[in-house]
């Protein structure tokens, strides 16, 4: 089978090495140069963090262990108050798993790196696609110097991001329900350097929430750490003085001026602009026996449960499960795969639209702390029987739909304990009442008695 | 100013007229040839209901007489049970109000005349639309032989229809919210000749409510009916032989068959596809002060509330205000109509798709008859205090979203007086049954009394 894939990104170039390693003939087709020979590109940001889904497919190509050589363990989360007080949230207090921050520059190149080895995988750099036909396969792609070429494919993987050329002539081609939704918050990226990072409590992300906004940090091999800001456009577009910034800082990251360094903060916030976050429902990833969508382009999300890569390399671990399953009958394996897998992408989109709220705001409330105690009281008796959602969401690769089920069936479960135990203690109140009452009349008759 | 609008169809060719009769320098470019010249084209529906806000646009261009001299009032809807008892609903007890059965070819000629007499007003057919940069202002097109040119203008109006090009240039330009919905169910449409429209009423829109699925008739100037059946795509799936489709027809709509005629209904049936439904949603219309969208390419909308052509008409009207009141300051203009036409035409896409359940279901239920009364009550004591959902969206100018507020208020108000004469009734049935008791009692304590 010739398979062509549209985008060399991480989730594209992960589809080479699985689609290479069973033996099919792949051409791979990217229109940035080759990452290994440029610098780190702007505009996506530097780290990312890998955790279970992302570890079975890259394990089910041999590259778990590489990429986990050159990634950074986090156990919990660390919350930054604003007065610089620090306290912990571990991620996994029964098994002590841990989700990985890795570079995105290296890990493209490692899955890069893996299919250029396999002789029958050819990356092919600089070419744009122009437009893909889904009925006869054929790819029309353009070069940076202009000229024009046509390749035919068996079946054409459209892994080309959250703007995807593939899914706009999928949906040309097929009535697909879809849905771009921008959040009204940007982000905008800033780095604590290597000699700065004394203060930083190593092998945790690291979040200062407050409330409308948050900043989180994720640390680097090279002992840097990456800053990221998410606020209101509105708010950054307020603050456009450098005496705004450094004031606004002031106020609410007191802490992380001197990890970051006031030079380093103004310059970086004042010579960058703040990026859009958008996520993309769509009902279907796939037309026909011959095009399917995958990752972002199928998918994206919003980052803040920090599975956007993590449920794109899920998409290649499970097509390449269907395909095998359906004996490469295309046609059957992509409708398996649209069928299957919108309900869970529908549900992570969603989860990490709620997720951006608990990070920013939840994680300061007592009654998520309490709720987040009790989840973990019956995580610790129960184990595998009650998985709180985070954890099955992150540490599991329990559908994404059923994470989310679980999560609707456990709250149902701790409504019904605290009626139960409000009941039970209104009713001993109030048999307690009735002993103290019936004590109190049976003393005050029997002083009647004496009395008499 | 140098107006370049995109798209001829009916939405495009009134705003020519608008921006021709301001004296502005327009050029029209469709990719269509002149229906002028051409036989029906295929896939768009044959005749639309037009009302209140279409009349209101095609006024204020001088075209109102001459569109209804041509098409055939509606007074009300007539529903045909499956046994082919009719029973008529009138949209507009108090004013007699009608909406109007117009043919979409007649009127888009009726109105690329009216451009045409314009000096200043270009029309350009069979120029498709490549692309279009909001920056600047270039439009770039391509004839049907392949030759591309570029033209720029002072402001671009897209009204290219559901699949717009101009919205998708819109879009990657600026971070827009945006959904497309197709409704499980599709359309065909078939139809009455003249010759057998005898047990037809006239001047009513027809329906044939069935619960799941329905069928409607709007009448033509030549004394044919349009008939569009509506239904899950499965149901279209699942009738392939003559035979299924008579059968069918038989059981759901008996009386129709006579109507249309065995041969025309089967030939028709089965010589054609049934088209999808779309609704479509995009929270900004325009892209700084030199390109805006209107019509279906800014809201398509499924058309269960006869309002696309409306809305689209509503939008040339509005904007020509709005540009006329910022005195041509277009990017204020548009801006204004981003902002105050958004929740509108969501509110009449969401509206469109609730009476799709209204149509085909709810105006068989008793609680949707016992509401339209009181509706109707109310509407003939108050009038212009109390207008009713469809009469507000249908004969008036109300925005849309004030007709969908105004609508939940008299809800509230139905609810509290239905409360009200509940709590009456209650209250007068216990102090009846207290005075029953008291008397009941009384005389028996007289018969006690006398017995002692």
């Amino acid at each position: 089978m010739k398979v062509i894939i549209i985008g060399g990104g991480l989730v594209g170039s992960l589809s080479a090495v699985f689609f290479g390693q069973r033996g099919h003939e792949v051409e791979l087709y990217e229109y940035r140069q080759d990452p290994r020979n440029t610098a780190l590109s702007t505009g996506r940001s530097i780290n990312l963090a890998l955790s279970a889904r992302g570890r079975t497919a890259l394990r089910a190509v041999g590259l778990e262990k590489i990429v986990l050589d050159n990634a950074v363990p986090m156990r919990g989360r660390m919350i930054h108050d604003p007065r610089g007080n620090t306290s912990p949230i571990i991620y996994d207090p029964v098994y002590n798993n841990c989700i990985y921050s890795v570079g995105r520059k290296h890990l493209n190149e490692v899955l890069l790196d893996a299919s250029d080895k396999l002789p029958n995988v050819r990356l092919n750099f600089g070419k744009k696609l122009v437009g893909v036909n889904p009925a006869t396969g054929v790819v029309t792609l353009k070069t940076k110097e202009g000229s024009v070429e046509d390749v035919t494919g068996d079946l054409i993987v459209g892994a080309d991001g959250a703007y995807s050329t593939v899914r706009r002539d999928l949906m040309k081609a097929n009535p697909i329900n879809f849905s771009q939704t921008y959040i009204d918050h940007a982000y905008l990226e800033l780095s604590i350097p290597a000699h700065n990072n004394h203060k930083m409590v190593p092998n945790h992300l690291h979040i200062w929430p407050r409330g409308q906004f948050m900043m989180i940090a994720l640390p680097n091999q090279d002992d840097s750490w990456t800053v990221t800001l998410f606020m209101p456009l509105t708010c950054f577009q307020s603050l456009t003085a450098t005496s705004d910034v450094l004031g606004f800082f002031a106020t609410h990251f007191q802490d992380a001026i001197p990890l970051i360094g006031r030079d380093n903060l103004v310059n970086t916030y004042m010579s960058n602009r703040p990026s859009n976050l958008v996520s993309i429902k769509c009902s279907k990833y796939h037309s026909g026996s011959k095009l399917i969508i995958i990752g972002d382009a199928a998918h994206a999300m919003v980052p803040f449960y920090g599975q956007g890569m993590n449920a794109g390399f899920e998409d290649c671990s499970i097509l390449d499960d269907l395909l095998h399953n359906h004996k490469y009958s295309t046609a059957e394996a992509l409708e398996a795969f649209s069928r299957s897998r919108n309900p869970d992408a529908e549900a992570i989109c969603d989860l990490a639209m709620y997720n951006y709220t608990e990070m920013r705001d939840l994680v300061n409330k007592k009654t998520f702390l309490f709720r987040k105690a009790t989840d973990n009281f019956f995580y610790r008796m129960f184990c595998s029987k009650w998985v709180p959602l985070y954890q099955s969401v992150t540490f599991t690769n329990m559908n994404y739909r059923r994470c989310l089920d679980n999560k609707r069936w456990q709250d149902s479960v701790i409504k019904k304990i605290v009626l139960i135990t409000l009941v039970l203690m209104v009713t001993t109140f109030l048999v307690m009442l009735g002993v103290y009452f019936s004590r109190h009349t049976a003393s005050h008759d029997d002083g009647q008695c004496l009395a008499q």
